[in-house]
C-alpha cells in the first residue's frame, strides 16, 4: 500500500491528523530531501520506518518507482509532497506509473495557495485559477494563453512555480498580459515559505510588483477587480450585501 | 482574537493539528449547525467552550457579527467553515465586517476540491479553476463567461455549489458550454460528501453525466483534454515523459 501524503507547509501543525498517522506508521518513507527534514520530528516518533528514500528534486520518477517497488514487496509506503499531493504533487505520477494491482491512497493536504491566502487575508473568496509557470511540462504558449483567459475572466490568479530555473522572464510576461487586460491597480500578494518560520509576506499593486522578490518557494496571488486592502489584509469580497 | 478555522470534510482525521488545537481551546465556537455537530468530539474535549453560536446556513452575516462582538469582549473565538475557510468560506466576511482593532487569524484547511480529487485519483495535477455556480453573489452571465474561458483554456474545472437552490439549470448550462468547446468525451468525476462516511463517488464522460446525481454537497471535477481513466481512477498527467 502506498499513501501519497500532502504535508502542507511542512510544519507539523499544518498537517492533517491522517497525514501524521500515515507518517508515524509507515515502513518506508519516500520524498525530496528537504521535505523529509521538515517532518523529521514525526519520523522520530515512528518505530517502524527502517528506510528513507530521498533523491534530489529532479529524481521524481525514480522516487516514485522505488515507492512502487517497495509497496509491491508488501511494505507500507508513504510518499511525501509539499502542500496537497494532488496539486502539482506526486499523486499523478504515482498513478501514472502504477499497474492495476497497486494499492494507492491519496491523503489530501492543505495546498500552498490556501496557506498563502490565510497569511494574506482572504484573497481566494471568489472564483480563482491555479497556474504553474514552469514550462518543463507544458508549452510557454499554453501557459500564457491560460494567464490571458484567467485575466479576461477576472479570476483571482494563483501562480505556482512562479520563477522556473532558467526562465526568469515567465513571471514578467504573465504579469504584463494581466496588466494589459486588467490595468495595473490590481492588488498582488506574495508569500515566500508560507506557513514556515521564515515566512515572508508582501502586498503591492501590479504596477509596483517586483519580480526580483520572487523565488521558487513563493506563491503569487493576483486579485480580481474587487480585491482590495482592508486594514492591512488582502480581501476579495464574496459579494455579500452588508 | 478570532480564528477562522477550516475543518476539511469535518472528519477529525481531515483537520490540521492547528485547527484541532484552536477548537479545543476556544471559549466561543461559532458555526453552521451541521459543522458544529461534525466537530462535537473535539468540542467535548474542550473544557472552556461555554458558548456555541449556531444559526441556519443563511445566518452568515449574523454569525460573523456575533463572533466579532464576542472577540471584542476579550473572548477567544473560533469561527468554523467547511473545507478551507478562505475558499467560499467565512474568512472574507469576517474581514469585511472587521475594524482595525480586531485580531483575526485564518487557519487554513483542506478545501473540498482537494478532498474530492484525492478520492477520484489525481485530477488536479495540472492548471485548474475553481468556480462557484451559485449566483446569489455573482451574476449568471459572469459565471457562464468564466466557465467558457476555463473551457477555452483547457483548464481542469472544479465546480463548487454546483446546484444552487432554485437554480437547477446552472449546472446544465455550464456543462453545455464546456461540451460545445471541448467535446463531450471529457472525463468528469463527482464526489458527494467527500471524505465523510457517506461519501459517494462516480466517474463518467461529459456526454453521460447526469445532473440529477448532483446536490449541494457535491464537488464536480471536469478533466482537461489529457485527463483519462487509469485503472479505475481519474488522472490528469502532469506531462512527465515516462
Ligand atoms: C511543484 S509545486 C508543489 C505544490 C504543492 N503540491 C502544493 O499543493 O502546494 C511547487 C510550488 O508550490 C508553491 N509552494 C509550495 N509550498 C509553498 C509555501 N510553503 N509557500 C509558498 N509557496 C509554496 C511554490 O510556488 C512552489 O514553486
Ligand atoms: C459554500 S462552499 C464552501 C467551500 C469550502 N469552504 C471549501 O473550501 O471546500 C460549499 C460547496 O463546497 C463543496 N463542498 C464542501 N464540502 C464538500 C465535501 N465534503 N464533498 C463535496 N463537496 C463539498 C460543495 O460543492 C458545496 O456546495
Amino acid at each position: 500500500m502506498i499513501k501519497v501524503v500532502g504535508i502542507g507547509s511542512g510544519q507539523v501543525k499544518n498537517l492533517t491528523l491522517e497525514a501524521i498517522e500515515a507518517i508515524k506508521t509507515a515502513e518506508v518513507i519516500v520524498g525530496y530531501r528537504t521535505y523529509i527534514e521538515w517532518i523529521q520530528p514525526l519520523i522520530d516518533q515512528n518505530s517502524k520506518a527502517q528506510k528513507i528514500i530521498t533523491t534530489g528534486m529532479t529524481g521524481e520518477v525514480k522516487r516514485c518507482q522505488a515507492a512502487l517497488e517497495a509497496s509491491r514487496k508488501g511494505e507500507n509506503v508513504v510518499v511525501i509532497s509539499s502542500g496537497d499531493s494532488g496539486i502539482y504533487g506526486m499523486a499523478g505520477l504515482i498513478y501514472e506509473l502504477s499497474d492495476s494491482e497497486d494499492e494507492i491512497r491519496v491523503i489530501p493536504g492543505v495546498t500552498s495557495s490556501s496557506i498563502a491566502a490565510a497569511t494574506l487575508g482572504a484573497p481566494l473568496m471568489h472564483d480563482f485559477v491555479s497556474i504553474s509557470l514552469s514550462d518543463l511540462m507544458t508549452t510557454y504558449d499554453l501557459i500564457m494563453k491560460r494567464v490571458r483567459l484567467a485575466a479576461e475572466g477576472d479570476f483571482v490568479i494563483c501562480l505556482y512555480n512562479p520563477r522556473s530555473k532558467g526562465r526568469p522572464h515567465h513571471l514578467e510576461d504573465a504579469l504584463k498580459i494581466i496588466k494589459d487586460i486588467q490595468g495595473d491597480d490590481l492588488v498582488v500578494g506574495r508569500v515566500t515559505d508560507a506557513g514556515r518560520e521564515e515566512e515572508e509576506v508582501a502586498y503591492s499593486t501590479l504596477k509596483e510588483f517586483d519580480v526580483q522578490d520572487v523565488n521558487m518557494r513563493t506563491m503569487v496571488i493576483i486579485g480580481n477587480q474587487n480585491t482590495h486592502m482592508h486594514h492591512g489584509k488582502m480581501v476579495t469580497p464574496r459579494g455579500y450585501r452588508l
